[in-house]
C-alpha cells in the first residue's frame, strides 16, 4: 500500500499456504488467511508495523519475513493527543473543475435535490409507530396507486420522543436528528407530523417556526400535525381516517412533480463502510476516494464520518481541513466523542469487530487508515455535529461526526441531507434505508459474485487486477448519477430497510 | 384520597367554573380543569400541600381554600436521600390465598406458561433487519396457514448488536436484555437466530450454552443459528429460503401444542402506566392495585418497574421490602439510577411530560404518588435490574427496576419473563406489544368512550361513582384470565405494535 510498508496483505481467495513464493521472492511460513497481513522482512520485538505508510503497532516479539502478521503480534500504538496538530497545513492542489456531468432529479423549493419522491411521515415519538406503521400500510395499498409519480411512502419511526430526559445538554442531538432528517431532500419539503399529544417532543419542539422550507410563494407553511389525543379522534378508525385524509394533498403535490435535469452538484452523498475487512482500504475505500474526488471536482458535496475510525487519523484530518476553524472543529468533534466513550469506561478500541479481525484488521488504528481513505484527496470544507444539517449552498468535502455503527451513521447523514449512500463491505451486508437509495460496494468478487442481487458493485476486481482505482471510481460516478436518476439499487429492489436508529447520548428518564 | 390531603382534584369532565360549590361547601374561585387540584383550605406560603398524604410540594405563595393550585404554585420537594431509610419495616399482614382461580396456557419445558404461541426470531444485530422482516413477512403468508395453532411470528429487531460498545460495564443491561426476551414464555423455548456474521454480538455471546432451556429429554438443543455471511448463501433469495427452512421444524413443534387449563399462579403480569394524569392515581392505579394484590393472594407475579416514578415514594418500597436483602437491593437501583441520570445532568424532575401537566400533574412528587399505587400493598419479594430475568419459582410482588419510558419499560418487563401486560393512561396511547398481550385500562369514561376500540377497561367509573376500586379490581382480574386463555386485547386486534426499545446505558461506538 506505501513504500514504507513492512507488511502486505493476501489478496488471494481462500489465503495461501506455507512455501508459498511470493513476488519478490518472499517465501510464506505460515498459513495466511486471505486479507490479513505477512512480514515483508524480518521484524524485531518493538519494531514498528507498518501499513499504509504508517504504524498500524508495534511487534511484541521477533517476526521472521513470511510470517503471518496477527492481532495477537500487534501491541496497539496510544491514540494521538489532540494538542499540536497540524491545523489546516497541507496545500492541496486545486485540480480542474469536472463539468458536464448531470442526472435527473426533484428540484425542492428549498434549493435542495431528490434524488426519489417520498411521502414521509414524521412522527414525534415511538407510542403513535403501532398506528402509523398501519396508516402507511393503508396508504401504500389504496392511495399510492391514484399517485403514479410517488415513489413510496416512509413513516419515520424511531424509539425517542418520550421518557427521555428532553432538556438534557445532548438531548440536542437526537431531536435535531429528528427534525431534519424530515427536513431530507427525498421527502420534497411535504411535513406531515403524527402525535401523540401527551409526549416530551411536541410537534413545535421538533419542527419549530422557521425550520420548515419557504416556498415560492415566500410563505411558511402551517405545520401539518395529526395528534392522536386530539377529542376529534373518535376511535382507532378515525385516527386512521385522519392521517390518510391529511396525506392525500401532499400526495397530489409530490404527484405532480416531474424529473428534470440538474447538474451533478446537486449530489450530497453520504459515505459509509460496515463490516469491513483488509480489502477495504486496498479496493473499494479507495475506489470510493477517487469517486469523492471525482464527485467534488463535480461541485457535489461528499460526507465521511464514523468518529472512532477516523480518530487514529486525525493529523490528517486537522492537516486537510480548509482553514485552521475547520481544524479546530474537527479536534473539537474528537475531543467530544473522547470524552463520551470515557464517561462509559471505554475508548476508542471498542470499535473493531470479530468481523474485522477474522477479516485481517489487526486494530482500529488499522481499520482507520483503511476507513478514512473513502474521503478521497480533497480539503475539508466543512465539519457538522452529530445531527446538524448541511448549510445551503455547502459543498465539496465535508466531516459529519458521527458513531461509526451503520445504522446510527445512516440516521445521521440522512438527517445532514444525504439524498444518495454509498456503503462499502467487506464481509458483507444487507444494509437499505427506506428514505434515501444506498448503493452497495463489495471489496472482494467473491463476495460480490455469492450475493449477487445484493451488492451493487464489485470493486474486488482491483485486488485481481482486473480493474484499476480509477476504472472503478469512475464506474462508481457513473452509476451514481443513474442511480440518483431512479435506477433502482437492490436494497431497493429488495426493500431492504434498516430501522432509523438515533444517537442519544443524553439520559433516559 | 387521604384523611391528610389539603387538596382534592376536579372529577368532572370539562372541570368546573368559579363560583361552584362543592360537597362541604366549599367554593370554587377559579376555573379548574379536570383532574386539576383545588385548595380544600387555605394554604399559606410555605406550607406543604398534600395529596395522598404526602407532601407534593410547598406552596410558593398564599392560596386561598377554592383556588386553582396548579404547577407554578408548587415548589418540588428535593428527593429523599437513600441514607436512613426504614428497611423490611411494615409488618404486611398475610391475606388468606385466593384459590380455584385458573386459564388455559401454553406450558413450556423450563416450567414456564405461555398465554400466547407465537415463533419469534430473535437477531442479534440492526444489520439483519431488512432480511428478516422480509422472511416473516413470507412466513406469516406461506407458512402460518400450514400451522393453525400457531398465532403469529416475530422478528426480534432492535437496534443493537454492533457499533457499540460491547465491553462496557454497562452494555450487560442490552445484552441481557436481549438473551432473556428471546426466552419469553410466549416463544415457547423455541429459539432460533438470525445472525450477520461479522456482528459484535456474536449468538454465542447473546445466548451461551447454558441459557437454553432443558427440554424433557434432559438435553440441551443446539442454538439455531441463521448466518447471512455462511458462503452457503449465495444471494438474497437463498437466505431468505434458511430462514424459512429453519423456521419449519419450530412451527412443527409449536403448532403440535394446544392450551391446558393451568392455575392463576402461572401469571408474570407486568403493570405500567403511560400517558398519566391526575386520575391516575384515583382510578386506574388503584384499581390495578387490588388487582394486583389478587393475583398475589392467588400465587402468581406482579412486576412493577419506573424507577423515576417511584423514586419520591422510596420509604414506602424499602418498608415493604420483605426482607431488609430485598430493601437493599432497592436502595442499589435508587442509586444506580440517580447516579445514571447525574452523569447525563438531569435528575429524576426530567420525567414529566407536558401531557402529564395538561392532565393536572404538578411534578414527579405528585406523579410518583399515583404511579406507586399500582403494586397494591402486598410485601416486595424481589428486585431485579433492567434486564435481568425472574428466578424459575419467583412468585409474588416484584420490583422490576426500569426507566419509566413506556417502550423501554415494556421491553425490559418482556426480558424479566412478563406473559401479560396491564397498562393504564389517561392521556390515551394507542401502545401494544407483538410479543404479549397487552390490557388497556383508561383513567377516564371519556377517553374509554372515545378510544372505544383502544381502550379495554373503563376504570373512570370509579370516578364517576359507578363502580368501586374493588369492582373494576375484579373485573381486570377476570379479563387478565380471560387475556391470558386466549381472548384478544384491542391492540391485538389492530395488530399495533411497538418497537423493542433497549435501555443502553453504555456508549455507541
Amino acid at each position: 500500500m506505501h513504500d514504507r510498508d513492512n507488511v502486505a496483505i493476501v489478496a488471494n481467495d481462500g489465503g495461501l499456504p506455507p512455501g508459498t513464493v511470493c513476488p519478490g521472492a518472499l517465501v510464506l511460513k505460515d498459513q495466511v488467511p486471505q486479507g490479513h497481513k505477512v512480514a515483508l522482512v524480518d521484524l524485531k520485538s518493538g519494531d514498528a508495523v507498518l501499513r499504509y505508510g504508517v504504524p498500524i503497532g508495534r511487534a511484541l516479539r521477533d517476526i521472521d519475513a513470511g510470517r503471518w502478521v496477527h492481532e495477537r503480534l500487534l501491541e496497539m500504538p496510544d491514540a494521538r493527543g489532540l494538542d499540536g496538530l497540524p491545523m489546516a497545513s497541507a496545500k492541496a492542489l486545486a485540480p480542474p473543475p469536472l463539468e458536464g456531468h448531470s442526472f435527473q432529479g426533484y428540484r425542492n423549493a428549498d434549493g435542495s435535490v431528490g434524488t426519489r419522491n417520498l411521502l414521509a411521515i414524521t412522527t414525534t415519538v415511538q407510542c403513535v409507530a403501532g398506528v402509523v406503521a398501519h396508516a402507511v400500510d393503508r396508504i401504500r395499498r389504496e392511495l399510492l396507486p391514484l399517485y403514479p409519480y410517488v415513489d413510496d411512502v416512509v413513516g419515520l419511526e424511531h424509539g425517542y420522543g418520550c421518557g427521555v430526559a428532553i432538556d438534557a445538554p445532548d438531548a440536542v442531538i437526537p431531536i435535531r436528528t429528528l427534525r431534519h432528517i424530515s427536513l431530507n431532500p427525498n421527502f420534497g419539503g411535504e411535513l406531515m407530523v403524527v402525535s401523540l399529544g401527551c409526549e416530551k417532543l411536541q410537534p413545535q419542539r421538533l419542527l419549530p417556526p422557521g425550520t420548515i422550507a419557504i416556498g415560492a410563494d415566500a410563505k411558511e407553511p402551517q405545520l401539518d400535525v395529526v395528534c392522536l389525543q386530539d377529542e376529534a379522534h373518535v376511535g382507532f378508525g378515525s385516527m386512521i381516517d385522519s392521517i390518510l385524509r391529511q396525506a392525500r394533498p401532499h400526495l397530489e403535490r409530490l404527484n405532480a412533480r416531474r424529473r428534470e435535469t440538474v447538474p451533478a452538484s446537486e449530489l450530497v452523498v453520504g459515505v459509509q463502510c460496515g463490516g469491513s475487512d483488509a480489502f477495504s482500504g486496498v479496493t473499494a475505500n479507495p475506489a470510493v476516494g477517487f469517486m469523492s474526488d471525482l464527485l467534488v471536482r463535480a461541485g457535489a458535496t461528499v460526507m465521511f464520518s464514523e468518529t472512532t475510525e477516523v480518530r487514529d487519523a486525525v493529523e490528517q484530518l486537522t492537516s486537510r481541513a480548509a482553514t485552521p476553524e475547520i481544524a479546530q472543529a474537527v479536534v473539537r468533534e474528537m475531543a467530544w466523542y473522547d470524552a463520551y466513550l470515557q464517561r462509559g469506561r471505554v475508548d476508542r478500541s471498542a470499535n473493531t469487530t470479530p468481523g474485522n479481525k477474522a477479516g485481517g484488521l489487526a486494530n482500529i488504528v488499522e481499520k482507520a487508515m483503511g476507513s478514512i481513505i473513502k474521503s478521497g484527496t480533497a480539503p475539508i470544507g466543512a465539519v457538522l455535529s452529530p445531527g446538524e444539517k448541511l448549510a445551503r449552498g455547502q459543498r465539496g468535502l465535508v466531516y459529519a461526526a458521527t458513531p461509526a455503527s451503520d445504522f446510527i451513521c445512516g440516521t445521521l447523514q440522512l438527517a445532514a441531507g444525504m439524498n444518495l449512500h454509498v456503503f462499502t463491505t467487506g464481509r458483507g451486508t444487507p444494509y437499505g434505508l427506506a428514505e434515501c437509495p444506498v448503493l452497495k460496494v463489495a471489496t472482494r468478487t467473491d463476495l460480490a459474485r455469492r450475493w449477487h442481487d445484493l451488492m451493487d458493485v464489485d470493486a474486488g476486481r482491483i485486488a485481481s487486477g482486473e480493474a484499476s482505482i480509477e476504472e472503478i471510481g469512475w464506474a462508481l460516478f457513473h452509476r451514481l448519477l443513474a442511480v440518483a436518476s431512479g435506477e433502482r439499487t437492490w436494497a431497493e429492489r429488495h426493500r431492504l430497510h434498516n430501522a432509523l436508529v438515533l444517537f442519544n447520548p443524553a439520559p433516559v428518564t
